[in-house]
């Protein structure tokens, strides 16, 4: 017996570059699993056409139509149920989401965010991880809970900071593992080996290399 | 002209293998300094035998033969001002300094840390990593400030976190990269090429490897 393909959601509110990371990677197969809709609160968010294209459903779900951040989030959750999906991925959706929300997807709402986690939550953290002087930043894909970009984490990236970096040339180094680490984490959740235990994420067969390590600055000779 | 060697003091608290790296890069002309002085608190500490056996000096201060924690650091820095040393080296000094203390050596004190700081000051770094479950840890060596492990980031080291590690398991992965990242962060004391500008370090010739990153876990094809 085969098991079904993971039927997934992902939720943006803009020009969606890590929507097209896991577009590609469910439709090369690397993600057992495949994106039954797509919903941005944004009208003319760039994620939309990159669904389009795909052949994937999507809904404009536009917040300024509710009266109040419930109504609003229980739209998005009678789409999102609806769709029958297991896992709805967060990919650059920009409203912050109430525990109503998050409870309603325990366990199955998955976040990306550009930072190190638990070092620079919120927002601006390129700018705030430069101003602090730190040597490097990364990014974290994690379950989402009623903190936010607080969560059991899945994935995390990590990359230098160098020396001249403004914060869009470090968003622009971070995103590049975005594009790696949320399809794999969408991967291991599809492929059911993530355990949440408490504040931590069991990886059933956990690969990681025992050897890798990075310093900055180098050494120089 | 040739600069003179960096004078400097190392103070300890225990065993001491981050000062043998700093002897040993001292002794092979990595680090363009000398050691003129190394402070125990702990009369047991095994680094003063370390620094014996390099033909360093030593002097055990006791902070137990104090009446408070001011006069043992005016003992501290008596000691180490009339080693005339330009700069300082906490290296598994296990006593909280005085903002005095501080102040005294502002510019001229480093420590190391067995952490991604801004993530995780304080104590039983490696099991609060482990409990919060991310991915990555490491060292981070910085200038001290009033704020316990604060300050000025000259340089940090990342390792991935392994299923199964212990508390013990990555403080010894961990302290692998502070035996590079401490000498290295005192070299480029020594060679004049650290400026701080507010929180941050610059390093004059920063060299750093732009396409350096790492995930955690890795895909496992």
């Amino acid at each position: 017996m085969t098991d079904a393909l993971l039927r997934y959601g992902v939720v943006i509110s803009g020009g969606g570059s890590n929507l097209q990371a896991l577009i590609d990677r469910s439709a090369d197969g690397t993600i057992p699993g495949r994106i039954v809709l797509v919903i941005s609160n944004e009208p003319g968010a760039f994620g939309l056409q990159r669904a389009g294209r795909a052949g994937i459903p999507t809904q404009v779900i536009d917040h300024r139509a509710f009266p109040d951040r419930a109504s609003f989030e229980q739209a998005l959750a009678a789409a999102l149920d609806a769709a029958q999906v297991e896992l709805v991925c967060l990919a650059g959706f920009m409203r912050v989401l109430t525990p109503w929300f998050v409870r309603h997807y325990r366990g199955r709402l998955l976040n990306i965010h550009p930072a190190l986690l638990p070092a620079f939550p919120g927002l601006h953290v390129q700018q705030r991880a430069l101003d602090a002087g730190v040597r490097f930043s990364g990014a974290t894909v994690h379950f989402v809970v009623e903190d936010v970009d607080a969560g059991p984490i899945v994935a995390q990236a990590v990359v230098p900071i160098l020396p001249g970096d403004d914060a869009a040339a470090l968003a622009a180094r971070i995103l590049q593992q975005e594009h790696r680490i949320f399809p794999l984490a969408v991967r291991l959740f599809a492929q059911r080996r993530l355990e949440v235990q408490g504040s931590r994420v069991i990886i059933r067969g956990h690969e990681a290399d025992a050897a890798a390590a990075l310093i900055n600055p180098l050494p120089d000779g």
